[in-house]
């Protein structure tokens, strides 16, 4: 019934949207015009708010319209140009120890740094949550079950919390038994326990290339060697080039972001997706897959993970809600398949369990159901905030710069004209106030070296605008 | 100047304590009389009620005076009877792979379960905590700062927090910079980033023996070697036998619980500890201290930790507020001396950060002034608990079972006759709804096959008591 539901409705958001192309193809809107105003559009077609809403963050997102604050929506006056696209790069196939914790100690100690323009860590800006509201949740738990709060609570978890968690990746195509869950302190810990489930000193892991640094670094304290999979900066990992590594090379798990990999924003389509699965299980591969940008779709339904297709429990789904809600209460959580006992078992050794009071306000604010506007206000809050600043690099960067088109998330992957050193580039943008993360870190090779990623997390500013113009200013000048 | 009246107050005390002996032993006081009331003395002598007591808990402990609920002390009708005392026990000099992990999911599978006896886990009882102030502090924080309790706050911590803790730690003796403290969640944490800081697969690491199994399973996760060394029950760690373990393996580490050893409850006098921490800086030795029931001593000050000794910065100490205040919290620290930055970067990639609200709540709690007074009543009452399940031990366990004298913490290391097997004891025993810990979780060896650990966390209690006979009756079946 509800992906019926869904389809129906993913259909009608294109149909209203291609009915407003269809009015700019045939001159009823020109440029500058504005467009009927959502609602409006949504009493006139019968359609929801919510829909209406969707065709135009569509629309938007194809460079067609353009929002204009407290005015609306307008066709823009010359269709969006874009800077060219990045393109798939092809690593060397052998493993190779990993070695970035130096480099990720330097941007992470610009992360910490007050008065940074924050362009480099992955971090949203705390002005898109609703902190106020959570806050007065947590007092509220906080109170009401002052002594249940303050056990140890042994691998338990909120049954609130992960009945929530269940009930929406229903939604998103997963059917995963409640006790398969476990709460985590964040999504970091979600990937520390997965890959210490299955993979430990010596081992290979399969990753995609550009990957998480956070995974990298994981790898690199366990001395876990990465063979890196050619990754395409739309459709994500080369199912093809995996294939070829497990034959060549003895591997023990693959690491994925199939829905928006950080750096690359790429995304999975569903019959990749299903093929990994497959894959997957005809290899007897454990998959670790982090979905900690599976909400943040900019358009459409929110997209399946490859969890929603693995059969015989070999993908281990992890995510949390710091890119969404809670950054700073560190709740995060796995659906481990087959590798459950195992996993239950590292967060015990690990950290024991996860703050309860914690878990239970979060479970709170998702029941009661402030959460799917959030995350709606948030993803188009993202996407006009990507705009801007692919706008800012058209403008500002090198010519010859390239920009990835990421359809989730909030950071963009920027490849700089060759002899742009990324490196070189952070140290000079830091000593301007400028954190940017350069490319070497997002692999264990010594690649992307003119890569940087860019944080498109915060609401656009003049001083992000500055902070972008001086960025290109510095990498004009190593050219 | 601190240390001074600290001297003074010890002095006091066991003087005060001196002279009710005096009148026990001179005809004075006769056995069943009431000693004097704690308030009169106070009044008499023009010493402090809390010193008085004190005085009274040295007596307690020593078999001579005992309490009665809302009557006050009493002289014993005959002098405490303790069953015998467990000693020493020689491990085998070589290391060894740690395997304890399927014993120990035992444990915490029953410690899930609901209604069992809980004489298994180290959990302190809830009741004993204050939940209720805790949570109004927690409602308060939350509401109050509730922006910037939901930032990543990457690797800062509160500053209330470590200020608090810095200045504690400087009244037992420590003397740490601030920039030295990471905060972890729980002392879990703190121990898995001190040991992934200084050793890896493959690696050996000295134990005492017996020791903390979340270590051992911590160890057994990174494929760490134990090499265990010899550990008084009274006395704690033997150095010369370490010292010979580092002449003849390769040790990476010394994991040690000089403040009351789990299980043991073992004690290091200074002199030890300080040679500990010479022989750590002359063999550049990386110490992992966990001192977390070093503010659970029954009589006396605060005992100082081996870190107090620690000149070159060999000594990691590892600590939590999980035993005296707020289990559910999850909130511990790390002063990691010369190893800070490498700890500091396992933390950011183990979990990023230590919910700060949690930590904000515990700092303003403890800057609230009531922490001293909650923790004299906590100890007072794991001193009795603990009196109590001695005293069912004495009457209900086989003859010559042994146990030792912790001087500190809420746990006693019972050693059966040789023939009882504490896993089949622990079967029988949770069929019973009753869980106590199995000795042969505490080593990486097979031994103390006859020995468990019981947790008197909580107070005492009909319910207690009879479980305490059941064990007894169960192990003198298989007698």
């Amino acid at each position: 019934m509800h992906a019926e539901a869904n389809d129906q409705e993913t259909f009608l958001y294109e149909e209203v949207a291609g009915g407003v192309e269809t009015m700019m193809k045939n001159g009823a809107l020109r440029p500058g015009d504005r467009v009927p105003s959502v609602r409006r559009l949504s009493a006139s077609r019968g359609v929801s708010v919510s829909t209406v809403l969707q065709a135009y963050t569509l629309l938007e997102n194809r460079g067609l319209i353009e929002a204009r604050p407290q005015s609306g929506y307008f066709v823009r006056a010359q269709p969006r140009v874009l800077p060219p696209e990045c393109t798939i790069t092809i690593p060397p196939a052998a493993p190779a120890a990993v070695g970035v914790s130096d480099l990720v100690a330097k941007l992470v100690e610009a992360a910490r740094t007050k008065d940074i323009v924050p362009l480099g860590a992955a971090c949203p800006s705390g002005d898109l949550f609703p902190n106020a509201k959570l806050g007065r949740v947590l007092s509220a738990v906080a109170r009401r079950s002052a002594a249940s709060n303050n056990q140890y609570n042994i691998l338990r978890g909120s049954d609130t919390l992960k009945r929530q968690i269940t009930q929406r990746a229903f939604e998103y195509g997963c059917v995963f038994p409640l006790e398969d869950l476990v709460v985590t302190s964040g999504c970091a810990e979600a990937l520390n326990l997965c890959l210490r489930a299955v993979a430990s000193t010596g081992d290979t892991v399969a990753v995609e290339s550009p990957t998480y640094y956070g995974m990298l670094q994981v790898m690199e304290s366990l001395k876990i060697k990465a063979v890196e999979i050619p990754t395409d900066p739309r459709n994500g990992m080369s199912l093809e080039a995996l294939e070829m590594a497990l034959e060549k090379h003895h591997v023990k798990a693959c690491f994925v972001m199939a829905n928006y990999n950080n750096p690359l924003g790429s995304f999975m389509p569903e019959e990749r997706k299903q093929a990994l699965a497959k894959l997957a299980a005809r290899h007897e591969l454990p998959v670790i897959e982090d979905d900690i940008y599976g909400d943040l779709h900019h358009h459409g339904e929110r997209p399946k993970p490859v969890k929603a297709f693995d059969r015989g429990g070999w993908v281990m789904l992890c995510s949390s809600f710091s890119k969404t809600l809670a950054p700073g209460f560190r709740v995060g959580w796995i659906s481990a398949g087959r590798f459950t006992e195992r996993v239950q078992r590292l967060k015990f050794i690990s950290t024991v369990s996860t703050p309860l009071v914690l878990q239970q306000s979060i479970a709170e604010f998702l029941e009661s159901g402030g959460y799917d506007h959030h995350l709606r206000s948030l993803r188009r809050a993202y996407t006009t905030q990507l705009g801007f600043v692919m706008d800012a690099i058209l403008h500002h960067f090198p010519k010859g710069t390239r920009v990835t088109r990421p359809q989730g998330g909030f950071i963009l992957w920027v490849e700089f004209p060759e002899k742009v050193d990324s490196l070189r580039l952070q140290t000079d943008a830091l000593k301007r106030g400028i954190s940017i993360a350069p490319g070497p870190i997002f692999t264990a090779r010594d690649r992307f070296r003119n890569y940087v990623r860019i944080n498109c997390g915060n609401p656009w500013s003049k001083e992000i605008e500055r902070a972008l113009i001086t960025v290109g200013q510095l990498a004009e000048l190593q050219l």
